[in-house]
């Protein structure tokens, strides 16, 4: 794509013209330009005035005044939320490094067929200089085909670990599995059970391992029956939440892995006549912005998507420079975001059976 | 921007070879590509792969093979709930039409220093062929700057009414606002108020006239004190709240006049032990994915923001390609999505029962 006609559009006044109509030094006006604190009131007026009026254009920090290069976003829909986050720490990250970020969704209405080509036809198209993928997994001709034609990628919390050499940013989701179980425990919870997504994914797996670690420091035993796996909606959760309440000895709190499936557990619980807290405790993971819309609002741990993303696009960056990154499985941590849904166990007389707390 | 190499790197073979490689006709090739249903599987499965191992590239629609043009979408954050809805549709569109998305928000962290050119500096630098705006609005200079350079673009729900000639695309709010009144009057409700954003705003404008419609047209009383005007996070809508139930004779029903704000007028009732909807019938609007978060799930009035974006797209593709539009500002129907927020008028002696309500 030959683009010389911008090239010409784009010869504004250099700052040294913007500094000699404002009546003050090069770098006065570039500190002006580059948004620092120490410029007088009147000075930035007149130099603000003088950049609109010349219409001065900010070169990007990479090079010496061609376009801007391109990198790919390609998420799995943009209407999930999570997308929000990781677009804004992606763009944010982008605009740093003096990159512009092209958007696509994988899933769109009635593409049902070959959607797993139909973006990468696109990057190979246009050139892509580089992309991000916020995608469940990608498959092997996908892989092939990346590397065929040289686009370095790097992936966003894939749900699968990635064939070898792929790189990728994910959430520390074994201490994050952690921190949701000791938080239960540190309220006196002793029969707490986990909602995990599909098996065999990476979050699912990994949480489940955390809330087992810390059931085992705690020395408290771990019981098959309060782990249960549910697909991500909120439909599911539920149901498998059904099952956990019918037990003969039904769990007190309740670790779900999504944001989303808590939504389903909520449900659920009211529909059983059941409070949050006070007879069960809940906490998420994700963090969407959702979580603090429940009522009560909820506790859970934030997966930084914003920072996986802008982490990503950093990484990919060097990538594009022709490093290599050292690892190729970048894991940020997480926090426990306490709102209100968790509580000490309730009363016994309630209804349900306490259990007796290990000794020390 | 010369690209010359990518020309060589998207030189794939044409649909001929394809269909030879795989041992078919070409319009049977053409019909996988196509995603047409009328391809016996293992004829599909033949194709597909001939088309992978080949590494066979869609044209898009709109040229011979020239790489996609790009246009741009600037939103005034990307962290916002609203933003995945625009973005979804703009993308959409732009992919139905052989075109990429370039996307920007305009408020990032640590730039309170001109940020209103950062981002126009980027589209012109670039040579932007087109823009969609999702900004409460732009300041004159910027119209002024989009003109200079020939940039044809669109606004998205811009907060006040553009200058002449600026094609935008919004929603019907004054109809929103009929529809959501008559619904709370249609349950029997007569103490109906309003809590809507800042004052000479184009929605917030436009609901009250539809809200003052609806009542005038049911023969309901106007009482100036059932409106008020709130900014539009959900603190500053709790206060309001406050006021109407501290009026002598406080409403039964609340139109308010976004989701968000709607947040905080559930925290003020349950605050003061009043139930939804029970005690007080509450439609939101907006629709955003938050509003089923809500326990009971908002009912609410839905803008359309995905088609509104979408909508846009279209426009500004018809003026890329050098026609104006016959409007220049479009507004697409809102609806009720019923949920759960809203019932009859409660027996009026309850009002000063305080109710004990579930949670911390």
């Amino acid at each position: 794509m030959v683009r010389a006609g911008s090239a010409n559009v784009t010869a504004g006044p250099t700052l040294a013209v913007v500094a000699r109509e404002a009546g003050v030094s090069v770098p006065t006006a570039s500190k002006v330009v580059n948004g620092r604190e120490d410029v007088a009131p009147e000075t930035r007026r007149r130099v603000t005035e003088a950049l609109d009026r010349l219409g001065y254009i900010r070169r990007p920090r990479f090079d010496g005044g061609r376009a801007p290069r391109l990198v790919d976003l390609v998420v799995h829909s943009l209407e999930t939320s999570g997308a929000g986050a990781v677009l804004h720490g992606a763009e944010e990250a982008a605009d740093d490094a003096g990159l512009e970020l092209v958007v696509s969704a994988a899933l769109t209405r009635g593409r049902a067929e070959r959607p797993e080509r139909a973006w990468l036809d696109k990057l190979v198209l246009r050139g892509s200089s580089g992309a991000l993928f916020h995608l469940a997994e990608l498959s092997e001709p996908q892989y092939a085909w990346l590397k065929q034609h040289r686009i370095p990628f790097v992936m966003i919390d894939p749900v699968r670990e990635p064939p070898a050499g792929v790189v990728s940013v994910g959430a520390a989701n074994w201490r994050g599995g952690v921190t949701a179980t000791e938080h239960l425990l540190s309220l006196g919870h002793r029969r707490v059970a986990v909602l995990a997504g599909p098996r065999h994914t990476l979050c699912a797996d990994a949480r489940i391992a955390g809330y087992r670690s810390a059931l085992a420091a705690a020395g408290v035993p771990h019981r098959p029956e309060y782990v249960r796996h549910a697909g991500s909606g909120e439909g599911a959760a539920g149901r498998r939440m059904r099952e956990l309440l019918d037990l003969p000895e039904p769990p007190t709190a309740v670790f779900v892995c999504s944001d989303r499936m808590a939504l389903g557990v909520y449900e659920v619980l009211a529909e059983r006549g059941l409070r949050v807290p006070d007879d069960m405790s809940v906490v998420g993971f994700d963090d969407l912005p959702e979580a603090r819309w429940l009522a009560p609002a909820l506790t859970t741990v934030r997966q930084p998507l914003s920072e996986m993303a802008a982490t990503a696009l950093r990484l990919l960056l060097r990538m594009m420079d022709g490093h290599r990154p050292e690892g190729t499985r970048t894991e940020l941590s997480t926090r426990l975001v306490e709102r209100a849904s968790t509580a000490p166990p309730g009363d016994p007389a309630r209804g349900t059976e306490a259990v007796a707390r290990p000794g020390p």
